[in-house]
């Protein structure tokens, strides 16, 4: 978990202090993951097109200031089609563009088979934590909704504190896997979702199943669904749906 | 959990005792939550207004005399558009209501996703408690199902009386976030409903994870599915369902 | 749990002795849940009427000769919106009962969300216990499946015995609920159902609250769905789906 | 579990010692459970005589050869109509037979809920195991798939062995209960498709709950779901799904 | 486990040190179940053998180049009916082939019901893994996502080791029957994909009911939905769904 920013780990320093001051730039951000109905792919081209513009216009209203990243899950999932995750500080405005995405034609033939509101907040246990998600960096996007056991939140700050050095020592290890870990404690049905960018699927696979044996390991309680998001445009998203494949550029099996 | 009208807590009086005695007061609680079928947006404009005139009509209906409430969860929730919390001192009254909302046009596209009865009652752990819902007071609402675990009812009640002062504790340090708990044993799935009302998403949050650590938390069996819902008129989450937004007032990102 | 026919607890007299002989007077008891397709409120009046008709005519076909009863779960439930409650000796008249039941217009409209088949069979713990549901006197009917951990069947038939006259005891203290338990053991998926019958859910709702500090309550494994049912003619049942609501005789909050 | 032909259980032999010989007689056992959409019941009388005399085809072409037996569930599940019991030593005659059954215009109408498949296979406990289900002999089959915990498979065979036998003894007490055991390790989501069979629904009811207190029953994970299946002809089971009920002879309550 | 190319057990060598050097020939492996809707068999002959036509053009596209297997679960489960098993080192080649087959007129009318994204990876227990799915070489192929508990990612690497060569000892009894292991840790919701190849399911069951007994065994914390897939073509998996049956050649009961 590697290159970000100015990364800088308090090592024996003890837990992290929060204070209950003010974090004006604390963010909400939204994954929405889309299914289509596959009756839409039977209709005319022309519709469907249509359909779709109108889908990039919304997305295009909220990205003039603010993120906004599509994924496509075509071919990583059988439930999901594709992924918008989008962030704001202010809930309202989160909600006022979902009411803008439903009035596309696309949203008509879709359903949200999952969704996660999350908070972005400082870590207790890593400097290291931002609070914005960034813009696109990496080739792929793994997500999961994370609970931790009642029993880890029963140990003492400090064997919390203890047992996530640890935890965060074999990230590091993985310079190419990058993180991002938002908070949904009472305002969806997770505790955190988390995030991981990197361009090799192989490396994050490695990793997570080397975290398996890490002491922080045994506090999860649910870390699925989780979700293999290929990072694209919107265009290429929709693309996806009903024809358009983005561009491949194979090495060697191709 | 903060300004609540009489709010005196007998800190070291130990449990409170119960009567059995009528208390006439109790009312019930019904949280509606509805999902509109995709289909119902590809309608004509014409139908869908009738449609939620309707609606409006027997929400009108049932508010001249009982409390109403309607939330938007576009954007906070992929499984369900709208929230209507409904109060009556008589079931049969709630049951008219849904009755006569069904031949609303908007119901024939509705499915009704989660659905919690529940009732009023005094706590056993706090004077704080109310027998009414109040009406609107903060512009977002947090709901969940709440069930706890068989070990804490093994407790003695004046063990479980001393845990739950803890939690009442921490929750005053949160002074932005009110309360009101209903109750639901053997009316339906769950034993109580939550519901968390403030304006400030980040404040809730971080006294819900806040009070993971505290004793009461380790007797959670399931406070799932959570629900971030947005107050506003009843007109206003129709408006959402296919078109006008809430109106938005940003501050900085906008 | 009061006032029930011939009610004599042998307190302090041991567990019961259940012969093998035959017991001619067990009952198959059905309870048969109902969710409408909310297309069917989109059909013509007339259509609707003669579905309903039709409907009613089966019911009453059964109801000569047999026990049914109706319920209303608009305003209770989202996921049902009427029970049917059958008896027969013969579980043959019950299945003929559906059979006849799907040929009417309205069951071509509708799901069956939950059934639960069950017999009634005497009381190891009570000689209280019915061999027959009784017919309507209450107005709520709060039914749910019920399955204990096999730690209870684990323990001494005296145990047991001794556990359960706690509960009994409990239960005798709100003479206003009335209870029915049947048994499903190897015929559904649950080991019983129980049906509480009362005018007053809040007197119902303090009981299971109570209970659950009982030794008894620790061996429940599940007790959800738990349904509240308005108790009705199978007419006013209809009238329910599509418009004509149960009679309301408020008092206070009307 | 009564009268099974050369019924011998060699107690006190202790564990049978189980070869690795070729075991030609083995079967394939296929429970299909089916459901009708409700829509099909709107379709013409002509149109579904039609398709269910396809339907009929499909299996009297397989029961040419093959054991086929079928069960209605009409008024005993909510989630299933009908049930077809099918028998082969080869699994590509069991696939063969429902890819001509696919074609009947009666599934084109039908999602298949649940679906267990298995082989036969002598017990490790008991010389009473067949190794092909019987032709009907009883008047209802009760059927659920089985997983025991890995705290059963960690016990000696002896232990197993012994714990068997007084689960074998209880069932030898209802002798008007007889037991088909089928085994779906690795083909299958479950361990075991148990399927017991008799004429008298109150015997085996009384017989599962009085083998909850036995030390076998402790090592259960699962056995849900639990179909009560009336036994009939392929073609009173497709009467059932619209009008033509089995026939009816009761004695009492009728 | 038997002929497995140049399998070699370094038995008693201890645990095996993996590198973290580039593996460029890690293959990503991905599972699609499909369910067709049963109103697609409810369409004109001519339009399904069109839509037909088009999901097979996609499979041979793909298949010029890369590992594509196709597999027919009818007769086998309920809940899908074709299960297609495509291989390729590069993610995006995985994606494009299901953005083209979506494109076909059979995939508008398909339901995924599940999907398992993978990668294969070299075992830390037997040199026997290999990193690429192998051509077609048995009949059947039995497939389940796989999740060990925590409390196995607790032991020491070399107790894993140790328990896990008990695991592959009881594998090599049984030669017929062979295993291929892809790992999904962080990509998807389970841990493993595990998918064993045989010609003889009897033996597989009796494998599988044998590995019960073993250590590794009581640390399995999910094992299904477990698949029964019949090895075919394209081609023959879909005459599956409508009408042309895989040739049988059965021997004694066909």
């Amino acid at each position: 978990m590697g290159a970000r920013g100015t990364a800088r780990i308090l090592a024996g320093a003890g837990p992290r202090v929060i204070s209950n001051t003010p974090m004006p730039v604390r963010h909400f951000v939204k994954y929405t993951f889309l299914k289509v109905d596959p009756a839409w792919r039977r209709l005319e081209w022309e519709r469907r097109a249509e359909d779709k513009r109108e889908f990039i216009a919304a997305c295009d209203d909220f990205a003039d200031g603010h993120l906004l990243r599509a994924f496509s899950l075509v071919g990583t999932r059988g439930d999901a089609d594709l992924m918008l995750l989008t962030q704001a500080q202010n809930l309202e405005r989160i909600h006022e563009f979902h009411v803008v995405l439903a009035q596309s034609g696309l949203m008509k033939w879709c359903e949200v088979p999952y969704s996660f509101l999350a908070m972005t907040k400082p870590s207790e246990y890593s400097e290291e934590s931002r609070l914005e998600v960034r813009p696109a960096h990496g080739k792929y996007l793994f997500v999961y909704p994370f609970v931790k056991t009642r029993a880890w939140y029963a140990l003492s700050a400090d064997e919390r504190w203890r047992i996530m050095q640890e935890h965060i020592k074999v990230g590091r290890e993985y310079p190419s896997v990058d993180l991002n870990t938002s908070y949904s404690f009472g305002l969806d049905d997770q505790e955190f979702v988390v995030a991981f960018e990197s361009d090799n699927p192989a490396d994050f696979l490695d990793l997570v199943q080397r975290l398996r044996t890490t002491e922080s390991s045994s506090y999860t309680l649910r870390d699925t669904p989780t979700f293999t998001c290929i990072s694209c445009s919107v265009g290429r998203a929709l693309g996806g749906l009903d024809g358009a494949a983005l561009t491949v550029t194979e090495t060697v099996d191709g």
